[in-house]
């Protein structure tokens, strides 16, 4: 075998309630979101041809492990989850990294490269880990990178998925929302995650809680749709563009919301094309993220 | 919408620690399987074209929920733990059951077609129940009904599922085997759960106990294989037909192992083909149990 190749669903957070926490494996949120059929396609391969793994000697991997390079949609990138991921399980590889998902949109792209490249590792180098394991790694990955708290286990899940304790595998707790909506989306460019959860975290918190609160009670796509609605707004964190966009399929009777954090909006159905606006469509993705099965 | 559609993987048990208990959502079991991509399809209808909740009566409910007719494969027939779900659920309801896979030989038949009832049937009545709460439902009313212990948490993770704790979402605890090998198998036929979990329980527990352990030092797919072949032995549940297959298989270099509780063999790869048997083939499911989504 000289690849393995991974999925990770594309995630939107509908709402959340920030738990930092210096512990990056306890770190994390309590919300819900989307994760969709569009999503990022990671490659790994021996930076040389060969299998190196140092993972059995583990001063060799504290200091050896990480990125020969990335790919990102064709072009060199840097993506420090990812290199926190390889750097963990001991690894030296080229990682190639597609999505289908506009990257620093609020789609999660980060944390999906991380856990995809987790998945893949773990299968090219025969590393023995466990699915909770390598969610851990990638989970950490994320959260001391300060890029995400939420997305990957989300993306583990797939569907609807909820938070509803913060924290990986073996820490935090997931539910569902057991419903497969189509969704469309528009994205207006980046929005600086760092900047926003850089300020002050109380008002977002309490949003937060509200909204799982009202999502619990009936959990279907419309209420996580309403909630994160809600969320937006109490949150002070919509956008003019998205703000105008949620309007407008409000207008003709749809549902839509704010990407938490992008400068995204998304819809249920066919709610922002019934607006005019030219959105990309796509499906929940049922699975959680997995290993690619060799043909 | 007049119906609803839900698919769940069948389950193969690799191996198992059975823990009853009084309580069904408690009740459960250690152990390991493969998740696959034949499994069971379900469709909800309300048995008179109206949809009947009696959800909003407990009393109503918990005398007049439950099954108006079952058809499985085209067949009138009966299944207790389907009926159980509507039951608690609150639901009158026709439900139609397609398999891809053999019943009654350890492909986790009856939790599958549970599982797929509670999603589907939430869906179509609009009951606001969450993920978690649906697969509770359907795995105590499979431990209720006595017919399994440990399919429907599986089934609803999918892959290859671990059940580190045995019970339902709140009681049980989940890990996987980050593996999506292709499965062959072959049934000769069925095999009563019912008889086998009646006897004695103590070795067999044993027998899981430690399979679970050696699976869990280096979760891959070969582990799997060598831990449930491991325990057929330890646990004398070897029938002979199964036996038989498992030594041609293992002649030829490849891994199987005996269905739990099924007269039925199951391979990696192209392990029962290449010993000469005519078997179908399959691949690992790596979505849980989910709802159709709607076209």
């Amino acid at each position: 075998m000289d690849e393995a190749t991974a999925f990770a669903p594309g995630h939107v957070t509908a709402f959340f309630a920030p738990y930092p926490d210096d512990d990056p494996v306890r770190a994390g949120s309590r919300g819900a979101g989307l994760a969709l059929s569009d999503g990022v396609e990671v490659t790994v391969r021996p930076p040389d041809g060969d299998v190196t793994d140092v993972a059995g000697d583990p001063a060799a991997a504290a200091t050896e492990g990480g990125l020969a390079a990335l790919d990102l949609d064709g072009s060199p990138a840097e993506m420090d989850p990812v290199n926190r991921v390889l750097a963990e399980l001991g690894i030296v590889a080229d990682v190639e990294v597609t999505s289908d998902v506009p990257v620093g949109a609020g789609f999660g792209v980060s944390g999906a490269a991380a856990l995809a490249t987790a998945l893949a590792a773990n299968e090219l180098f025969a590393l023995g880990r466990s699915e909770n394991d390598l969610v851990r790694v990638a989970h950490a990955a994320e959260a001391a990178a300060g890029t995400g708290l939420g997305d990957v286990v989300g993306q583990f899940r797939g569907g609807l998925p909820v938070r509803l304790e913060p924290g990986a595998p073996g820490h935090g707790r997931m539910d569902g929302v057991p419903a497969r909506p189509r969704v469309e989306y528009v994205s207006f460019g980046e929005l600086s995650t760092e900047r926003v959860l850089g300020g002050e975290l109380d008002p977002v918190q309490e949003a937060g809680e509200t909204a799982l609160r009202r999502l619990m009670r009936a959990p279907d796509e419309h209420e996580l749709l309403a909630a994160g609605r809600e969320f937006a707004s109490e949150a002070g964190l919509l956008v003019p563009e998205v703000a105008e966009a949620v309007e407008a399929v409000e207008a003709e009777g749809g549902q839509a919301s704010m990407a938490m954090l992008g400068r995204t909006v998304y819809a249920l159905g066919s709610g922002l094309s019934d607006a005019g606006y030219d959105a990309d469509a796509c499906a929940i993705h049922p699975t959680g993220a997995t290993l690619r099965a060799v043909e």
